[in-house]
Protein backbone atom coordinates (compact mmCIF):
# COMPACT_ATOMS: atom_id res chain seq x y z
CA UNK A 1 0.00 0.00 0.00
CA UNK A 2 1.64 3.67 -0.84
CA UNK A 3 2.11 6.11 1.94
CA UNK A 4 1.88 9.95 1.96
CA UNK A 5 3.22 11.96 4.37
CA UNK A 6 2.34 15.69 5.37
CA UNK A 7 4.56 18.05 6.99
CA UNK A 8 4.59 21.08 8.91
CA UNK A 9 8.02 22.53 9.95
CA UNK A 10 8.08 26.11 11.56
CA UNK A 11 10.98 28.11 13.29
CA UNK A 12 10.19 26.06 16.87
CA UNK A 13 9.41 22.37 15.71
CA UNK A 14 8.93 20.28 12.63
CA UNK A 15 5.85 17.84 12.75
CA UNK A 16 5.11 14.79 10.56
CA UNK A 17 2.49 12.71 9.95
CA UNK A 18 2.06 9.57 7.93
CA UNK A 19 -1.06 8.83 6.37
CA UNK A 20 -2.56 6.13 3.97
CA UNK A 21 -3.03 6.72 0.53
CA UNK A 22 -6.68 8.10 1.16
CA UNK A 23 -5.59 10.14 3.98
CA UNK A 24 -5.51 8.09 7.58
CA UNK A 25 -3.28 9.13 9.65
CA UNK A 26 -1.46 6.44 10.89
CA UNK A 27 1.56 7.59 12.99
CA UNK A 28 3.37 10.91 13.85
CA UNK A 29 6.55 12.62 14.51
CA UNK A 30 8.17 15.74 16.15
CA UNK A 31 11.59 16.93 16.00
CA UNK A 32 13.53 20.63 15.97
CA UNK A 33 13.04 23.81 13.67
CA UNK A 34 13.02 23.62 10.44
CA UNK A 35 13.89 26.84 8.90
CA UNK A 36 14.70 27.12 5.55
CA UNK A 37 15.88 30.23 5.67
CA UNK A 38 18.71 30.47 8.59
CA UNK A 39 19.31 26.72 8.09
CA UNK A 40 18.89 24.48 5.78
CA UNK A 41 21.13 22.06 6.71
CA UNK A 42 19.43 21.70 10.08
CA UNK A 43 15.87 22.02 8.42
CA UNK A 44 16.33 19.37 6.05
CA UNK A 45 17.55 17.07 9.04
CA UNK A 46 14.89 17.89 11.20
CA UNK A 47 12.10 17.18 8.61
CA UNK A 48 13.73 13.59 7.42
CA UNK A 49 13.53 13.04 11.77
CA UNK A 50 10.27 13.71 12.38
CA UNK A 51 9.48 11.86 9.02
CA UNK A 52 10.95 8.89 10.54
CA UNK A 53 10.04 8.89 14.30
CA UNK A 54 6.33 9.17 12.41
CA UNK A 55 7.18 5.84 10.42
CA UNK A 56 8.59 4.49 13.49
CA UNK A 57 5.05 5.37 15.38
CA UNK A 58 3.02 3.86 12.82
CA UNK A 59 5.21 0.53 13.36
CA UNK A 60 6.43 0.83 9.83
CA UNK A 61 10.16 0.86 8.39
CA UNK A 62 11.57 4.35 7.55
CA UNK A 63 14.00 2.72 5.21
CA UNK A 64 10.26 3.22 2.82
CA UNK A 65 11.10 6.99 3.01
CA UNK A 66 12.61 7.34 0.20
CA UNK A 67 9.48 5.38 -1.97
CA UNK A 68 6.75 8.00 -0.26
CA UNK A 69 5.60 11.01 -1.37
CA UNK A 70 5.28 14.08 0.96
CA UNK A 71 3.76 17.72 1.07
CA UNK A 72 5.83 20.09 3.05
CA UNK A 73 4.73 23.60 4.76
CA UNK A 74 6.62 26.07 5.40
CA UNK A 75 7.70 29.60 6.15
CA UNK A 76 9.79 31.31 3.87
CA UNK A 77 9.40 29.41 0.79
CA UNK A 78 8.42 32.27 -1.12
CA UNK A 79 11.90 33.94 -0.37
CA UNK A 80 14.56 33.76 -2.14
CA UNK A 81 15.75 29.95 -3.72
CA UNK A 82 15.75 28.37 -0.47
CA UNK A 83 12.78 26.65 -1.64
CA UNK A 84 14.39 24.76 -4.97
CA UNK A 85 17.72 24.12 -2.50
CA UNK A 86 15.64 22.15 -0.36
CA UNK A 87 13.91 20.18 -2.67
CA UNK A 88 17.21 19.20 -4.26
CA UNK A 89 18.26 17.74 -1.17
CA UNK A 90 14.94 15.75 0.56
CA UNK A 91 14.68 12.25 0.80
CA UNK A 92 11.16 11.80 -0.32
CA UNK A 93 9.79 9.97 -4.08
CA UNK A 94 8.24 13.27 -4.59
CA UNK A 95 8.00 16.32 -2.73
CA UNK A 96 5.72 19.38 -2.41
CA UNK A 97 6.80 22.17 -1.01
CA UNK A 98 4.15 25.12 -0.14
CA UNK A 99 4.09 27.73 2.44
CA UNK A 100 3.16 27.09 6.32
CA UNK A 101 -0.12 29.12 5.45
CA UNK A 102 -1.35 27.01 2.62
CA UNK A 103 -1.31 24.15 4.30
CA UNK A 104 -3.21 25.48 7.35
CA UNK A 105 -5.77 27.01 5.35
CA UNK A 106 -6.20 23.76 3.78
CA UNK A 107 -6.26 21.96 7.11
CA UNK A 108 -8.55 24.68 8.34
CA UNK A 109 -11.28 25.29 5.62
CA UNK A 110 -11.45 21.41 4.49
CA UNK A 111 -13.55 21.39 1.41
CA UNK A 112 -15.21 25.04 2.26
CA UNK A 113 -14.76 27.93 0.11
CA UNK A 114 -13.36 30.72 2.16
CA UNK A 115 -10.43 32.37 4.41
CA UNK A 116 -7.84 32.49 6.99
CA UNK A 117 -6.66 34.72 8.88
CA UNK A 118 -3.71 34.06 11.33
CA UNK A 119 -3.56 36.28 13.28
CA UNK A 120 -0.09 36.15 15.73
CA UNK A 121 3.11 38.24 15.93
CA UNK A 122 2.17 38.91 12.85
CA UNK A 123 -0.49 38.78 10.45
CA UNK A 124 -1.38 37.38 6.52
CA UNK A 125 -4.28 36.58 5.29
CA UNK A 126 -5.42 34.05 2.47
CA UNK A 127 -8.35 33.06 0.62
CA UNK A 128 -9.61 30.34 -1.74
CA UNK A 129 -13.07 30.25 -3.92
CA UNK A 130 -12.75 26.78 -5.74
CA UNK A 131 -8.74 27.16 -7.48
CA UNK A 132 -8.54 31.05 -7.09
CA UNK A 133 -6.06 31.50 -3.65
CA UNK A 134 -5.59 34.91 -2.92
CA UNK A 135 -2.71 35.96 -0.46
CA UNK A 136 -2.44 39.05 1.55
CA UNK A 137 -0.59 41.25 4.40
CA UNK A 138 2.40 39.54 5.99
CA UNK A 139 5.45 41.69 5.06
CA UNK A 140 6.43 41.74 8.76
CA UNK A 141 5.80 44.20 11.68
CA UNK A 142 7.88 47.17 10.43
CA UNK A 143 5.96 48.48 7.70
CA UNK A 144 3.15 45.53 7.46
CA UNK A 145 1.67 42.59 9.63
CA UNK A 146 -0.94 45.15 10.66
CA UNK A 147 -3.00 43.81 13.17
CA UNK A 148 -0.96 41.63 14.96
CA UNK A 149 0.46 41.03 17.83
CA UNK A 150 3.79 43.09 17.40
CA UNK A 151 2.26 45.94 16.00
CA UNK A 152 -0.77 46.08 18.76
CA UNK A 153 1.99 46.54 21.19
CA UNK A 154 4.40 48.52 19.43
CA UNK A 155 1.05 50.68 19.35
CA UNK A 156 0.37 50.22 22.74
CA UNK A 157 4.12 51.45 23.74
CA UNK A 158 3.60 54.40 21.09
CA UNK A 159 0.38 55.72 22.95
CA UNK A 160 2.33 55.11 26.58
CA UNK A 161 4.55 57.21 25.47
CA UNK A 162 2.13 60.00 24.21
CA UNK A 163 0.18 59.64 27.90
CA UNK A 164 3.19 60.73 29.05
CA UNK A 165 3.68 63.46 27.25
CA UNK A 166 0.11 64.82 27.91
CA UNK A 167 -0.33 64.04 24.05
CA UNK A 168 -2.94 61.52 24.37
CA UNK A 169 -5.15 60.97 27.53
CA UNK A 170 -3.31 58.56 29.73
CA UNK A 171 -5.11 55.42 31.51
CA UNK A 172 -4.90 52.49 33.99
CA UNK A 173 -2.99 50.49 31.10
CA UNK A 174 -0.91 53.32 30.11
CA UNK A 175 0.54 53.75 34.25
CA UNK A 176 0.71 49.90 34.09
CA UNK A 177 3.06 49.75 30.93
CA UNK A 178 5.29 52.86 32.31
CA UNK A 179 5.23 51.21 35.96
CA UNK A 180 6.67 48.16 33.74
CA UNK A 181 9.71 50.17 32.78
CA UNK A 182 9.96 51.38 35.89
CA UNK A 183 8.01 54.88 35.19
CA UNK A 184 11.17 55.83 32.90
CA UNK A 185 10.26 56.73 29.68
CA UNK A 186 13.76 56.35 28.24
CA UNK A 187 13.71 52.67 29.03
CA UNK A 188 10.76 52.27 26.75
CA UNK A 189 12.64 53.43 24.12
CA UNK A 190 15.33 51.13 25.05
CA UNK A 191 13.11 47.80 24.78
CA UNK A 192 11.85 49.94 21.86
CA UNK A 193 15.62 49.77 19.73
CA UNK A 194 16.63 46.53 20.72
CA UNK A 195 13.06 44.26 20.42
CA UNK A 196 12.09 41.74 17.99
CA UNK A 197 8.55 41.60 16.95
CA UNK A 198 8.05 38.84 19.64
CA UNK A 199 9.24 41.08 22.19
CA UNK A 200 6.36 44.11 21.42
CA UNK A 201 3.85 41.25 20.79
CA UNK A 202 4.60 40.46 24.85
CA UNK A 203 2.53 43.04 25.47
CA UNK A 204 -0.65 42.83 23.23
CA UNK A 205 -2.16 40.38 25.99
CA UNK A 206 -2.48 43.46 28.01
CA UNK A 207 -4.67 45.11 25.28
CA UNK A 208 -7.16 42.48 25.60
CA UNK A 209 -7.45 42.15 29.61
CA UNK A 210 -7.79 46.01 30.31
CA UNK A 211 -10.45 46.16 26.70
CA UNK A 212 -12.27 43.58 29.34
CA UNK A 213 -11.85 46.53 32.03
CA UNK A 214 -13.26 48.94 30.09
CA UNK A 215 -9.81 50.89 29.61
CA UNK A 216 -9.97 53.87 26.89
CA UNK A 217 -6.96 53.37 25.73
CA UNK A 218 -7.07 49.56 25.37
CA UNK A 219 -9.78 49.76 23.20
CA UNK A 220 -8.43 52.60 21.41
CA UNK A 221 -5.32 49.98 20.31
CA UNK A 222 -7.40 47.19 19.89
CA UNK A 223 -10.43 49.06 17.82
CA UNK A 224 -7.50 49.96 15.50
CA UNK A 225 -6.23 46.45 15.53
CA UNK A 226 -9.30 45.10 14.55
CA UNK A 227 -10.30 47.85 12.14
CA UNK A 228 -7.10 46.92 9.92
CA UNK A 229 -7.53 43.20 10.07
CA UNK A 230 -11.22 43.84 9.07
CA UNK A 231 -10.01 46.46 5.91
CA UNK A 232 -7.29 43.09 4.75
CA UNK A 233 -10.49 40.62 5.50
CA UNK A 234 -12.33 42.96 3.54
CA UNK A 235 -10.21 43.20 0.45
CA UNK A 236 -10.77 39.35 -0.09
CA UNK A 237 -14.66 39.79 -0.71
CA UNK A 238 -15.86 36.90 1.07
CA UNK A 239 -19.49 36.12 0.87
CA UNK A 240 -21.41 35.29 3.49
CA UNK A 241 -21.65 32.51 2.84
CA UNK A 242 -18.16 31.33 3.49
CA UNK A 243 -16.14 30.25 6.27
CA UNK A 244 -13.98 32.71 7.93
CA UNK A 245 -11.25 30.55 10.33
CA UNK A 246 -8.86 32.65 12.52
CA UNK A 247 -5.88 30.74 13.43
CA UNK A 248 -2.78 31.91 15.34
CA UNK A 249 -1.61 32.60 18.82
CA UNK A 250 -3.93 35.82 19.00
CA UNK A 251 -6.87 34.12 17.27
CA UNK A 252 -9.37 33.30 20.60
CA UNK A 253 -8.69 36.89 21.71
CA UNK A 254 -9.42 39.33 18.64
CA UNK A 255 -12.37 36.80 17.45
CA UNK A 256 -15.04 37.77 19.81
CA UNK A 257 -14.27 41.42 18.64
CA UNK A 258 -14.61 41.53 15.22
CA UNK A 259 -17.97 43.31 13.49
CA UNK A 260 -20.99 41.86 13.43
CA UNK A 261 -20.61 41.41 9.61
CA UNK A 262 -18.04 38.55 10.06
CA UNK A 263 -19.69 36.70 13.40
CA UNK A 264 -21.70 34.33 11.44
CA UNK A 265 -18.86 33.41 8.95
CA UNK A 266 -16.53 32.14 12.00
CA UNK A 267 -16.20 28.95 11.96
CA UNK A 268 -13.29 26.46 13.85
CA UNK A 269 -10.81 25.10 11.97
CA UNK A 270 -11.79 21.86 10.65
CA UNK A 271 -8.22 20.58 11.11
CA UNK A 272 -4.82 21.89 12.07
CA UNK A 273 -1.99 22.74 9.70
CA UNK A 274 -0.46 19.01 9.66
CA UNK A 275 -3.95 17.80 8.81
CA UNK A 276 -3.91 19.98 5.86
CA UNK A 277 -0.37 18.63 4.81
CA UNK A 278 -1.84 15.45 4.86
CA UNK A 279 -4.73 15.97 3.27
CA UNK A 280 -3.15 17.70 0.37
CA UNK A 281 -0.75 14.69 0.28
CA UNK A 282 -3.78 12.61 -0.14
CA UNK A 283 -5.32 14.37 -2.62
CA UNK A 284 -2.04 14.99 -4.89
CA UNK A 285 -0.41 11.77 -4.32
CA UNK A 286 -2.70 9.30 -2.93
CA UNK A 287 -6.22 8.21 -3.87
CA UNK A 288 -8.50 10.70 -1.94
CA UNK A 289 -9.53 12.79 -4.96
CA UNK A 290 -8.59 15.13 -8.08
CA UNK A 291 -5.71 17.61 -6.52
CA UNK A 292 -8.23 20.53 -6.60
CA UNK A 293 -6.63 22.90 -4.29
CA UNK A 294 -2.84 22.38 -5.05
CA UNK B 1 38.19 91.68 28.49
CA UNK B 2 36.29 88.62 29.44
CA UNK B 3 35.28 86.19 26.14
CA UNK B 4 32.28 83.67 26.25
CA UNK B 5 32.22 80.79 23.98
CA UNK B 6 29.16 78.71 22.30
CA UNK B 7 29.62 75.83 21.27
CA UNK B 8 27.23 73.55 19.32
CA UNK B 9 28.14 70.11 18.84
CA UNK B 10 26.64 67.32 16.52
CA UNK B 11 26.73 63.91 15.14
CA UNK B 12 28.53 65.08 12.11
CA UNK B 13 30.06 68.35 13.50
CA UNK B 14 30.75 70.41 16.50
CA UNK B 15 30.85 74.52 15.83
CA UNK B 16 32.14 77.00 18.43
CA UNK B 17 31.06 81.02 18.28
CA UNK B 18 34.17 83.31 20.51
CA UNK B 19 32.18 86.17 21.42
CA UNK B 20 32.86 89.37 24.17
CA UNK B 21 31.04 89.32 27.00
CA UNK B 22 27.97 90.89 25.99
CA UNK B 23 27.87 88.42 23.15
CA UNK B 24 29.41 90.02 19.68
CA UNK B 25 30.84 87.33 17.54
CA UNK B 26 34.11 87.58 17.41
CA UNK B 27 35.41 84.10 15.74
CA UNK B 28 34.08 81.20 14.45
CA UNK B 29 35.37 77.59 14.33
CA UNK B 30 34.53 74.62 12.84
CA UNK B 31 35.92 70.46 13.48
CA UNK B 32 34.59 66.94 13.51
CA UNK B 33 31.20 65.14 15.50
CA UNK B 34 31.06 65.60 18.69
CA UNK B 35 28.69 63.07 19.95
CA UNK B 36 29.20 62.11 23.56
CA UNK B 37 27.32 58.83 23.66
CA UNK B 38 29.55 57.22 21.07
CA UNK B 39 32.61 58.75 21.36
CA UNK B 40 33.15 61.02 24.69
CA UNK B 41 36.88 61.32 23.88
CA UNK B 42 36.63 62.09 20.21
CA UNK B 43 33.88 64.43 20.80
CA UNK B 44 35.98 66.33 24.03
CA UNK B 45 38.69 66.73 20.73
CA UNK B 46 36.49 68.16 18.41
CA UNK B 47 34.74 70.98 20.97
CA UNK B 48 38.05 71.95 22.44
CA UNK B 49 39.09 72.06 18.68
CA UNK B 50 36.47 74.36 17.40
CA UNK B 51 37.20 76.20 20.00
CA UNK B 52 40.47 76.94 19.04
CA UNK B 53 39.93 77.54 15.83
CA UNK B 54 37.50 80.14 17.09
CA UNK B 55 39.71 81.66 19.00
CA UNK B 56 42.25 81.79 15.97
CA UNK B 57 39.76 82.88 14.09
CA UNK B 58 39.16 85.78 16.42
CA UNK B 59 43.12 86.49 16.41
CA UNK B 60 43.00 85.48 19.81
CA UNK B 61 45.14 83.14 21.78
CA UNK B 62 43.59 80.19 22.17
CA UNK B 63 46.09 79.41 25.17
CA UNK B 64 43.32 81.54 26.72
CA UNK B 65 40.60 78.78 26.59
CA UNK B 66 41.18 77.68 30.45
CA UNK B 67 40.09 81.30 31.40
CA UNK B 68 37.13 80.97 29.06
CA UNK B 69 33.41 80.26 30.13
CA UNK B 70 31.21 78.42 27.78
CA UNK B 71 27.86 77.01 26.97
CA UNK B 72 27.49 73.79 25.06
CA UNK B 73 24.35 72.33 23.19
CA UNK B 74 25.02 68.77 22.75
CA UNK B 75 22.60 65.80 22.40
CA UNK B 76 22.65 62.53 24.23
CA UNK B 77 22.79 64.80 27.51
CA UNK B 78 19.65 63.66 29.07
CA UNK B 79 21.07 59.69 28.66
CA UNK B 80 23.18 57.79 31.39
CA UNK B 81 26.13 59.99 32.73
CA UNK B 82 27.51 61.29 29.62
CA UNK B 83 27.09 64.54 30.75
CA UNK B 84 28.91 64.31 33.44
CA UNK B 85 31.79 62.53 32.21
CA UNK B 86 31.69 65.55 29.49
CA UNK B 87 32.17 67.76 32.37
CA UNK B 88 35.16 66.51 34.08
CA UNK B 89 36.96 66.22 31.19
CA UNK B 90 36.44 69.89 29.89
CA UNK B 91 39.35 72.44 29.61
CA UNK B 92 37.28 75.99 29.93
CA UNK B 93 36.48 77.75 33.34
CA UNK B 94 33.60 77.56 33.52
CA UNK B 95 30.99 74.94 31.56
CA UNK B 96 27.34 74.80 31.01
CA UNK B 97 26.47 71.60 28.99
CA UNK B 98 22.79 71.56 27.79
CA UNK B 99 21.02 69.58 25.38
CA UNK B 100 21.04 70.43 21.20
CA UNK B 101 17.25 71.69 21.57
CA UNK B 102 17.44 74.16 24.10
CA UNK B 103 20.55 76.02 22.27
CA UNK B 104 18.30 75.87 19.06
CA UNK B 105 15.30 76.94 21.11
CA UNK B 106 17.60 80.26 23.30
CA UNK B 107 18.79 80.80 19.39
CA UNK B 108 15.09 80.25 17.76
CA UNK B 109 13.02 82.27 20.23
CA UNK B 110 15.50 85.00 21.35
CA UNK B 111 13.38 87.09 24.39
CA UNK B 112 9.97 85.76 22.95
CA UNK B 113 8.13 82.96 24.79
CA UNK B 114 7.09 80.80 22.41
CA UNK B 115 7.87 77.12 21.25
CA UNK B 116 10.27 75.36 18.42
CA UNK B 117 9.49 72.14 16.91
CA UNK B 118 12.31 70.42 15.16
CA UNK B 119 11.49 68.67 12.46
CA UNK B 120 13.84 66.04 10.83
CA UNK B 121 14.39 62.39 10.93
CA UNK B 122 12.74 62.92 14.12
CA UNK B 123 10.54 65.12 15.95
CA UNK B 124 10.22 66.94 18.80
CA UNK B 125 8.69 69.90 20.54
CA UNK B 126 9.87 72.69 23.15
CA UNK B 127 8.14 75.54 24.62
CA UNK B 128 9.24 78.38 27.00
CA UNK B 129 7.11 80.73 28.89
CA UNK B 130 9.28 82.47 31.21
CA UNK B 131 11.13 80.78 33.03
CA UNK B 132 9.20 77.76 32.66
CA UNK B 133 10.64 74.82 29.84
CA UNK B 134 8.92 71.79 28.31
CA UNK B 135 10.09 69.41 26.49
CA UNK B 136 7.67 66.66 24.67
CA UNK B 137 8.34 64.08 21.62
CA UNK B 138 11.40 62.40 20.16
CA UNK B 139 11.84 59.12 21.42
CA UNK B 140 12.87 57.80 18.54
CA UNK B 141 11.00 56.42 15.14
CA UNK B 142 9.77 53.23 16.70
CA UNK B 143 7.64 54.09 19.45
CA UNK B 144 7.52 58.02 18.64
CA UNK B 145 9.29 60.98 16.45
CA UNK B 146 5.74 61.09 15.34
CA UNK B 147 5.35 63.68 12.05
CA UNK B 148 9.24 63.09 11.47
CA UNK B 149 10.83 62.33 8.03
CA UNK B 150 11.60 58.74 9.37
CA UNK B 151 7.78 57.90 10.83
CA UNK B 152 6.78 59.73 7.13
CA UNK B 153 8.94 57.51 5.14
CA UNK B 154 7.63 54.33 7.01
CA UNK B 155 4.16 55.30 6.50
CA UNK B 156 4.43 55.70 2.94
CA UNK B 157 6.04 52.39 2.43
CA UNK B 158 3.47 50.64 4.50
CA UNK B 159 0.87 52.19 2.33
CA UNK B 160 2.52 50.98 -0.80
CA UNK B 161 2.17 47.84 0.52
CA UNK B 162 -1.35 47.94 1.23
CA UNK B 163 -1.98 49.30 -2.16
CA UNK B 164 -0.41 46.47 -3.73
CA UNK B 165 -2.41 43.90 -1.26
CA UNK B 166 -5.34 46.20 -2.55
CA UNK B 167 -6.23 46.64 0.89
CA UNK B 168 -5.98 50.36 0.27
CA UNK B 169 -6.06 52.60 -2.42
CA UNK B 170 -3.31 52.85 -4.72
CA UNK B 171 -1.82 56.30 -6.58
CA UNK B 172 1.08 57.11 -8.92
CA UNK B 173 2.98 57.98 -5.37
CA UNK B 174 2.78 54.11 -4.29
CA UNK B 175 3.43 53.23 -7.82
CA UNK B 176 6.50 55.10 -7.98
CA UNK B 177 7.82 53.57 -4.87
CA UNK B 178 6.79 50.03 -6.18
CA UNK B 179 8.88 51.13 -9.01
CA UNK B 180 11.71 52.13 -6.87
CA UNK B 181 11.45 49.06 -5.86
CA UNK B 182 11.60 47.26 -9.03
CA UNK B 183 7.79 46.61 -8.53
CA UNK B 184 8.48 43.75 -6.11
CA UNK B 185 7.15 44.03 -2.72
CA UNK B 186 9.62 41.88 -1.10
CA UNK B 187 12.19 44.41 -2.01
CA UNK B 188 10.55 46.79 0.26
CA UNK B 189 10.24 44.24 3.51
CA UNK B 190 13.98 43.79 2.85
CA UNK B 191 15.03 47.28 2.67
CA UNK B 192 12.65 48.01 6.08
CA UNK B 193 14.56 45.22 7.66
CA UNK B 194 17.74 47.11 7.20
CA UNK B 195 17.29 50.69 7.70
CA UNK B 196 18.03 52.96 9.97
CA UNK B 197 15.83 56.14 10.37
CA UNK B 198 17.27 58.17 7.86
CA UNK B 199 16.88 55.47 5.13
CA UNK B 200 13.32 55.66 5.95
CA UNK B 201 13.35 59.43 5.76
CA UNK B 202 14.12 59.57 2.41
CA UNK B 203 11.12 59.09 0.98
CA UNK B 204 9.86 61.95 3.28
CA UNK B 205 10.65 64.58 0.14
CA UNK B 206 8.26 62.08 -2.11
CA UNK B 207 5.30 62.98 0.10
CA UNK B 208 5.48 66.30 -0.38
CA UNK B 209 6.51 66.31 -3.94
CA UNK B 210 3.46 64.06 -4.33
CA UNK B 211 0.92 66.57 -2.59
CA UNK B 212 1.65 69.04 -5.16
CA UNK B 213 0.75 67.11 -7.66
CA UNK B 214 -3.43 66.26 -6.11
CA UNK B 215 -1.57 62.72 -5.08
CA UNK B 216 -4.74 61.22 -2.55
CA UNK B 217 -2.31 59.05 -0.71
CA UNK B 218 0.20 61.60 -0.60
CA UNK B 219 -2.28 64.00 1.18
CA UNK B 220 -3.26 60.74 3.43
CA UNK B 221 0.45 60.13 4.96
CA UNK B 222 0.98 64.20 5.36
CA UNK B 223 -2.32 64.68 6.70
CA UNK B 224 -1.31 61.90 9.50
CA UNK B 225 2.12 64.02 9.88
CA UNK B 226 0.80 67.05 10.21
CA UNK B 227 -1.87 65.71 12.62
CA UNK B 228 0.66 64.17 14.98
CA UNK B 229 2.72 67.30 14.86
CA UNK B 230 -0.50 69.66 15.77
CA UNK B 231 -1.54 66.84 18.61
CA UNK B 232 1.88 67.71 19.73
CA UNK B 233 2.04 71.56 19.77
CA UNK B 234 -1.69 71.54 20.92
CA UNK B 235 -0.25 70.00 24.43
CA UNK B 236 2.42 72.93 24.68
CA UNK B 237 -0.50 75.18 24.99
CA UNK B 238 0.66 77.99 23.09
CA UNK B 239 -1.32 81.07 23.37
CA UNK B 240 -2.32 83.01 20.04
CA UNK B 241 0.64 85.72 20.44
CA UNK B 242 3.51 83.09 21.37
CA UNK B 243 6.26 82.30 19.12
CA UNK B 244 6.21 79.27 16.61
CA UNK B 245 9.71 78.50 15.11
CA UNK B 246 9.71 74.97 12.56
CA UNK B 247 13.18 73.69 13.01
CA UNK B 248 15.27 71.13 11.17
CA UNK B 249 15.58 69.67 7.50
CA UNK B 250 11.76 69.45 7.19
CA UNK B 251 10.45 72.84 8.49
CA UNK B 252 10.25 74.75 5.31
CA UNK B 253 8.17 72.04 3.87
CA UNK B 254 6.24 70.84 6.65
CA UNK B 255 5.27 74.78 7.58
CA UNK B 256 2.78 75.75 4.66
CA UNK B 257 0.23 72.71 5.44
CA UNK B 258 -0.21 73.13 9.07
CA UNK B 259 -3.20 74.67 10.57
CA UNK B 260 -4.72 78.26 9.80
CA UNK B 261 -4.37 78.52 14.28
CA UNK B 262 -0.42 77.96 13.84
CA UNK B 263 0.10 79.59 10.64
CA UNK B 264 -0.24 83.34 12.06
CA UNK B 265 2.38 82.50 15.07
CA UNK B 266 5.19 80.84 12.43
CA UNK B 267 7.95 82.95 13.03
CA UNK B 268 11.79 82.39 11.17
CA UNK B 269 14.55 81.52 13.86
CA UNK B 270 16.05 84.62 15.20
CA UNK B 271 19.23 82.86 15.31
CA UNK B 272 20.60 79.21 15.08
CA UNK B 273 21.50 77.08 17.97
CA UNK B 274 24.96 78.35 17.92
CA UNK B 275 23.86 82.12 18.46
CA UNK B 276 21.45 80.57 21.27
CA UNK B 277 24.98 78.53 22.68
CA UNK B 278 26.62 82.67 22.24
CA UNK B 279 23.30 84.19 23.96
CA UNK B 280 23.36 81.55 26.69
CA UNK B 281 26.92 82.30 27.21
CA UNK B 282 26.96 85.97 27.43
CA UNK B 283 23.68 86.38 29.49
CA UNK B 284 25.05 83.22 32.05
CA UNK B 285 28.93 83.76 32.06
CA UNK B 286 29.11 87.68 30.47
CA UNK B 287 27.54 90.96 30.57
CA UNK B 288 24.49 90.39 28.31
CA UNK B 289 22.12 90.03 31.37
CA UNK B 290 20.87 88.45 34.17
CA UNK B 291 20.27 84.43 32.86
CA UNK B 292 16.82 84.11 32.67
CA UNK B 293 16.44 81.54 30.58
CA UNK B 294 19.85 78.98 31.41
Amino acid sequence: MDLVLGIDGGGTSCRAALATASGVVLGRGKSGPANIMTDLQGARHNIVDAARLAFVDAGRDPALIPETDAVLGLAGTNVGGYKQQLLDILPFRRSLVESDALIALNGALGDHDGAIAIIGTGSIFMSRKGKAMQTIGGWGFMVGDLGGGARIGRDLLQETLLAHDDIHPASALTQAVLEHFEGDPREIVKFAAASKPADFGTFAPMVFEYVAQGDAVAAKVLARAVADIEEALDALKLSPDQWLCLLGGLAALIGPHLSARYQPMLHAPEQDALGGAVAMAAKLFGTAGVPAHV
